[in-house]
């Protein structure tokens, strides 16, 4: 009899974005003439760049005669885009890599899911709160955790608080983990970590033999200088990192799917003989095994990103969103709200007006201001009292949006 | 300290087609002027139809402007697409799906892998032999087998030989099994399995709680009536029967890809309580939180393959390379080899001339012929003693390499 793998029904009914979609089509259906303005989603708004269409409409050109056709490509990806990537995006931080330690793929949220497949399931495994809910919730589907509390934690599970006490950047572990979930800028809280603060985590991991999976698909967003965009500007990175990057918001790819994944060839694990075993050797397997490589046109698209008219497109757009974000921050400053976030990221998190639950500001944002936005308990307990607003929307949506939150909470 | 995933290190080193690579390049590298054919992997060597080509393009200029921009898609795929398929490639075989019964991906060996998945490690798994290697490459990742003995089998698989004895159709097994992997038109001895074939399967999963995973992904290859082009078309089979099945050999999407998975919503497994749960849900759970969707432009090029005028394109291409199947198939037989398969499906699968190993005649076509093939041991001992050769080069090259070997090995 074929048995399900009952990890799955560990899982809360209930995933945040769903529930998001319910309550508004509830206020719609009420309220049919009523804008309703969505900062919710975290997803992009503005179109593809004149230089990435371009590359694009050529690629499929290549298609259409058998000389230049393309069928399988390297499950890894493509030499030439890997070596963009290395050349513009790594080498001006002082990151040297091999092509064989960057492998391209449809997206981080397959990547950072699918890298739990060439660990063991007795790895301790720490995670923030609150996070990006894909860490967590792969770890139980893989049958890492038991059930989870009252408050949403797995059993099993380290996770660490991020509060303004700790200015959204976690404390080290007590105990001792294995695998270090770390995302900067951050999804949801929008803030970062400086180089001693990565240090910190590099020198803990390794000390401990510990591997860090560092989420960094925000880095494009980041405007002051000093804030690391990658993990391996930090000395001993390339020892203890695996760092997910992608092209979804930093070139408007969410719906057109590329990202990368890098593994250092100097990153190991342990058998459980004790012997150590390169990572970048299993990570190639699993995709040799398990994926078939980007859609071709794709990679030549996201190739364009990084010629030169292609980055000044696309930083113009990254800076259109910014200045969205800058709106937003001081607006709601304005109107006397706690926010964070918003300068190095895309994401402004607020502190609910009168210590409002999240859900409760939620309700009362969209009841009365008619604006979505996430509510911060959905990406985890310590998420409580804050609110996450994405600063991807269009421009006069985002003035609409702070004007009325505005006329309700400004003074 | 973490720990790798040790049945990763169960694997057996050389894969399959990088060992292939390894030997081209080495040949090339000492005869730089030898004028090497390639039919060893089974790509596509056709150009994208322009029907396909159109919606492609379309598709890329919705994400130039902010109205027409698509951001995210469902991770379960556009249901105009999913719609399309329902209605163009199951109704006419008489098969009702649901929408929610349809999940587009980046590719069938993707979903072969990741429905793995849902399953707890307890099932015991049936699995051709030979067989196409990731199905059995993916349950050693798991941890379902021990390690593999002399001649390739892991411990724990059930492997059907499928030999000239029994048509290379498996006989059912001896023992329970609560999977089985089953792939007609089969890669890779292109042969097929009729109604009452595959009937016998459905009875045998139905009367054991069994799962079978279909792997449909030459169906379009079909020239013969009254041979099931879906398992689907068994009574019985939404009970028990996951279908998978891609536009990469169909419309020439190895570069592209684009896929899709069956799971009708009656397919139960259990959990470890004895209670079912319908797989639908879990496979939808996974989906949604380990994938991103299929990139928006390829799922437009791929919903285009059905309409009218590119149906009769894509057609034309799939009869281009059955063409090419025949005339493989007869001058081989012209020239003694015995051969099968290639009337149903774009492989051809021989025995090796005067009772060679797979790999000597891989090494012998090469060096003397300067054609590729795929050594059948490649995909299982039982494929010892076999070849395959696929029908999906050019015209002119398959002429080429037949008669290359017609010069070598015929009377």
């Amino acid at each position: 009899m074929a048995r399900l793998n009952d990890n799955y029904l560990k899982l809360k009914a209930g995933y945040l974005f769903p529930e998001i979609g319910r309550r508004i089509k509830e206020f719609t259906q009420a309220n049919p003439d009523a804008k309703v303005i969505r900062l919710g989603i975290g997803d992009v708004t503005r179109p593809l760049v004149p230089a990435v269409v371009d590359a694009f409409h050529k690629a499929i050109d290549d298609l259409t005669r058998p000389e230049t056709f393309m069928g399988y490509g390297p499950e890894q990806g493509y030499d030439w885009l890997i070596e963009t990537i290395i050349d513009k995006a790594y080498r001006p931080l002082g990151v040297e890599l091999k092509t064989s330690e960057v492998f391209i793929s449809d997206g981080s949220k397959c990547d950072c899911a699918n890298i739990l497949d060439i660990f063991d399931l007795s790895n301790k495994v720490a995670i923030g709160d609150p996070v990006y809910p894909v860490y967590n919730d792969t770890n139980v589907m893989v049958g890492r955790t038991g059930e989870a509390d009252d408050k949403g934690y797995y059993e099993g599970i380290v996770y660490l608080p991020c509060t303004e006490e700790n200015n959204f950047t976690p404390d080290l572990p007590k105990g001792k983990v294995d695998i270090i979930y770390l995302c900067f800028p951050n999804n949801p809280t929008g803030t970062v970590a400086d180089k001693a603060e990565l240090k910190k985590w590099v020198d803990y991991a390794n000390a401990n033999d510990a591997i860090i999976f560092f989420d960094a698909a925000y880095e494009a967003f980041i405007t002051e200088p000093g804030i690391p965009h990658s993990i391996y500007e930090i000395e001993g990175a390339k020892k203890c990192a695996i760092e997910f990057r992608s092209f979804s918001k930093t070139a408007g790819f969410t719906g057109v799917r590329c990202a990368l994944t890098v593994v250092p060839e100097a990153v190991m694990a342990t058998t459980s003989k004790g012997e150590k075993v390169a990572l970048n050797k299993l990570w190639n397997r699993r995709q040799s095994t398990k994926f078939n490589g980007v859609s071709y046109p794709v990679q030549k698209a996201a190739q364009a990103v990084y010629s030169e008219q292609g980055w000044r497109q696309t930083k113009d757009v990254i800076d259109y969103y910014m200045e969205n974000a800058r709106i937003i921050r001081e607006g709601l400053q304005a109107a006397g709200i706690t926010c964070y976030g918003g300068v190095n990221a895309p994401y402004i998190w607020l502190k609910t007006p009168e210590g409002m639950s999240s859900w409760d500001f939620f309700d009362k944002l969209l009841n009365e201001c008619h604006v979505v936005g996430t509510p911060g308990s959905g990406f985890g307990p310590s998420g409580e009292g804050y609110f996450r607003l994405s600063a991807f929307g269009d421009r006069e949506n985002v003035v609409a949006a702070v004007e009325r939150i505005q006329r309700k909470w400004g003074k």
